[in-house]
């Protein structure tokens, strides 16, 4: 056929129309599906950019041929351009108007018995899906949702660079970095014995680029954690949209980070609401805690817990009353509007006391004809007066329940947490078709071990205290730092701190945690070291893109947007890795593996 | 002051100009210089953006605190923009018009003594440098140095966009993959004793995305080989704009990347002339050996090799006449245009012995007033026809020299490449602001010892033979791939290839190599594995972007545009890295370290 076309295509499969009818093309791309209509031929030919259905009869030099193709064949054809019949045109189909009449065949490549169909939407369990990592990766979803991420990941750029941020890329064989998590090492082959490690994330490197005076970094960063793998996080590298900035404040933060955020969701949502970021409310993570269970609220979920300790104190409801009279005891109620009725309320409890607690009194309220009347066995204990002061506080009226938890907060918050989750979606109060945002703030920089009374960092022991050095010299429990999570839908979306770059206030902040100077210079050396030489005030944050796409792609799990994911115990069933080295391999490094039981 | 004011700045330090005189603001950023003129401070305020000058006298309200202020100090500055005196204006600044004067300081940040200074030129050890690198990077070569990597790495992205690339990223923690380099390795602490591996390249990763029908792929991409460092070279992780295509040839790998790196090099070339994409010639292997000795020849330099066996064959320079006797033997000239002094040709000669061999035969040419004469030894010993014969086909005149190597082409080679460089160096033949490339294909597949005769792969054993299986059937060291090299001004800037795909070929091939199919499924199962599946024809390449950048700046050293380099001993003497592992770190791994003697 025509000499002038290229070797494989002269269109993809998305691009024929009416306008190419009469022409002859050149089409390459995978059998979707074959169909054979008693001596004419079928194949949806599929490539990444869509399908073209091409056809064949008796009538084609290469019908013989094309009668062995099979499913996921890769096949080239050349043929002739036809309109369809009006009634065969498939409106669905950019290509629907046409169809090509095969003349020429080149297989490509065979295909051996499929162990999953990519036509279809088959469920298959995930070893054979990561296995065949390749041919689950042919599905029309998974197509769709690594171009999103792409995409995503390419809009979050633009839109940094838009903002003056430039994107740097700092090491990754390097060294540990004390975060929290565990690190990956990676035995040194010069240095026999000793190991790099692989980055938690780029904190120190992009702490001291500020030091370095680039005073806007952001990088989509690779980030390695050896930590146990669940649906929401790959169990060994992920990536960041981190960025840090020179001469802010908190709110400086906020103002850069958040239209950037909402841009995406704009862009990708899909329709679905995104509050502005101007609205998104900043939430204390103490107010967080009481009014959510949670410092990562789900705020398309409107139920906010409330604290009705008074109404309790010294009524009939034993329980209660008693618990009161410890100290750093309360009872919080959740509100659940339109849950008033005993079989749900029983429901919500029964929940309560398969997550470990003795269980949720509750009560709700209903109209028998004679007004509102509160129910439930709480409510006889506690009395009219007290019932109704409860319902006049929560704001509730007929048809709504309430539930009720007590105790010291850290032991019934994270069941009431989810109690709330299961409420809202229950009752069906949750806003499906929406980004809801809010900036925890004000988190605490210690915290205190129960059983030990020793005082700890909370989270990041880089962040700085709010107030600075005088507030380390008071009570430190009751310091609260410069440290934000950004909550989205549930999730935690961002995390990030103004930093403490000054080396006295980081020293006694170290102190207050039992670290003396010799022990933080010895395992933040660098860090420390830069502090020195005039280091600017800075501060930055990280988002989580994997998750961000899951949340855009409406997905699950974590793997749904990855590529090439390990599945939960940290294996690549395709690549068959973590593998046994070879002993030359562990000669060289100087290592030996310590047999297992 | 001004209570609406942001905390640290209301203009960076290259904002101000005549406009803003009159204006109170506020900076921040680095004591650059201080200059005491009696009485009146001068300093020089620096940020990321640029430079101010800040002043002070007996009338600032902080001028005792100011007279502490020392280099690379960080501050925060209130003051009144002023207009400098016509004659004070400076020119080479954007802020050059005006200066503030300082009614406010606050310290942000002090420094201790300096152990190299940002201002200057003055040169400091790698060492010092290294481990200072927060200051190093501090420098305005540096500063501008990573700007251009940021810039060039954006550049290409926004350019493989254009073309409907879109950009993916494939696992770092993952498989060995056996492609040349050592691999680094990480140790699993779910599965101990197994480890995985750091990805040389995502070779294989990008092949089983054109297998999942990705169609258009590319990454800036983090590669890691466990090398011995040089100065063109990171020994750790680097960087490569890598790509892969589906549905093409060689030529249409050529067609898409071309653009995009002259674009790039035309975009940050800073008007250095790039030879336009068409141009680029495309030279086999083989005649790059012998034109230019080197698969990465500099075409900046307009010296050729030739063959000139046929004038010394049976001639009077017995050495040459001799060896030419002997099978496989050549001699080659190295035409030197304006090289025609003996004093020259004596320290040309004198190169050759160092580099090893016995030295550079060679004849000049020049008029002693009776036309031209040939001169140098080895002009009286073949005589003048013979001379002559050699002087027009090498195209040669009055002023110019030639050197001639002989023997088996692989044993000087190399040398004959150098000395061309060298030639062409010193007599000044390179065009220093020119970026120059060349397309090198028609590489062999296989190579055979000289001592043992096995046939092994020359390059890449997933290259597609030129010829197919057909070729594969005849002399292995006859075939070629397709597989293809750019060089640029002597650089190996680009390496790709297009891709067996099929299974039946790639079993052949490196049966051939000597690798039963058990070995080659063992070794390369995921890409073994997928080709059965209906895989696309492929083809791509890589782009080293640490040397792009390289030589994009002018710089000698890959580490001058890294941000934070590995010395040459694999450490990072910032970090600490590598290091010692604590006990629990290695008992979790499952690994003992062997003592070294």
């Amino acid at each position: 056929m025509a000499d002038s076309m290229h070797a494989y295509r002269s269109h993809t499969c998305a691009a024929l129309t009416k306008s190419n009818v009469g022409e002859t093309v050149r089409l390459a791309g995978w059998v979707h599906r074959v169909r054979d209509h008693g001596g004419v031929l079928f194949i949806d030919l599929r490539d990444h950019y869509g399908v073209t259905q091409v056809i064949a009869d008796g009538d084609s030099p290469v019908f013989a041929a094309l009668e062995k193709v099979r499913s996921e064949w890769c096949i080239r054809i050349d043929g002739n351009v036809l309109a369809r019949d009006e009634s065969l045109v498939n409106k669905n189909l950019p290509t629907g108007e046409i169809e090509v009449f095969i003349r020429d065949l080149e297989v490509l490549g065979t295909s051996e018995e499929l162990p999953l169909m990519v036509f279809g939407d088959q469920e298959y369990p995930e070893e054979t899906r990561l296995k065949y990592r390749f041919l689950d990766l042919r599905r029309e979803q998974m197509q769709e949702n690594m171009k999103l991420r792409s995409d995503v990941v390419m809009s979050m750029r633009k839109r940094m660079w838009d903002l003056n941020f430039r994107e740097y890329q700092t090491p990754i064989i390097t060294a540990s970095s004390p975060e929290g998590a565990r690190d990956f090492l990676v035995p040194s082959r010069l240095h026999p014995g000793k190991f790099y490690a692989l980055p938690q994330a780029p904190q120190q490197f992009k702490q001291l680029m500020m030091v370095a005076g680039f005073d806007k970094y952001f990088q989509i960063a690779p980030c390695f954690r050896d930590e146990d793998p669940r649906a929401d996080r790959s169990p060994t590298d992920f990536y960041q949209l981190d960025m840090e900035m020179s001469f802010v404040e908190q709110q400086d933060v906020f103002d850069t980070i958040a239209p950037v955020l909402a841009g995406v969701f704009e862009e990708f949502g899909g329709g679905r609401k995104v509050d502005a970021p101007n609205e998104w409310p900043q939430i204390s993570y103490k107010d967080a805690a009481l009014k959510y269970g949670t410092d990562k609220p789900d705020l398309r979920n409107p139920i906010e817990m409330q604290v009705v300790s008074e109404h309790f104190a010294g009524s009939g409801f034993a329980i209660f009353a008693k618990l009161l009279e410890q100290e750093g005891t309360q009872i919080r109620a959740i509100p659940a509007p339109t849950g008033g009725s005993r079989k749900f309320c029983d429901r919500m409890n029964k929940f309560a006391q398969q997550e470990g607690l003795p269980g949720m009194g509750y009560i709700f309220w209903r109209d028998q004809g004679e007004g509102i009347e509160a129910a439930g066995p709480l409510a006889k204990n506690i009395g009219p007066e007290r019932t109704e002061a409860i319902r006049q506080q929560l704001g509730l009226g007929v048809g709504d329940a309430a539930f009720f938890l007590g105790g010291k907060p850290k032991s019934f918050e994270k069941v009431a947490g989810k109690a709330r989750d299961v409420i809202g979606e229950e009752l069906g109060l949750i806003d499906k078709d929406r980004f809801a945002f809010a900036w925890i703030v004000d988190f605490p920089i210690y915290e205190q071990d129960e059983e030990t009374g020793k005082i700890d960092f909370e989270h990041n022991p880089f962040s700085m205290p709010q107030g600075g050095m005088d507030a380390l010299l008071g009570d430190p429990l009751e310091v609260k730092g410069f440290q934000y999570d950004l909550a989205c839908n549930g999730y935690e979306l961002v995390s990030g701190a103004v930093r403490n770059h000054k080396p006295e206030i980081m020293f006694k902040a170290f102190e207050i945690a039992g670290y003396g100077e010799d022990e933080v210079r010895k395992r933040f050396g660098a860090l420390v070291n830069a502090f020195q030489y005039g280091a600017p005030p800075h501060a930055g944050c990280a988002a989580g893109v994997d998750r961000i796409v899951m949340l855009l792609a409406d997905q699950q799990n974590i793997r749904e947007v990855v590529m090439f994911p390990m599945n939960q115990r940290a294996e690549d069933l395709m690549m068959n890795a973590p593998s046994d080295p070879t002993s030359d391999q562990l000669m060289e490094l100087g290592l030996r593996v310590i047999p297992q039981d």
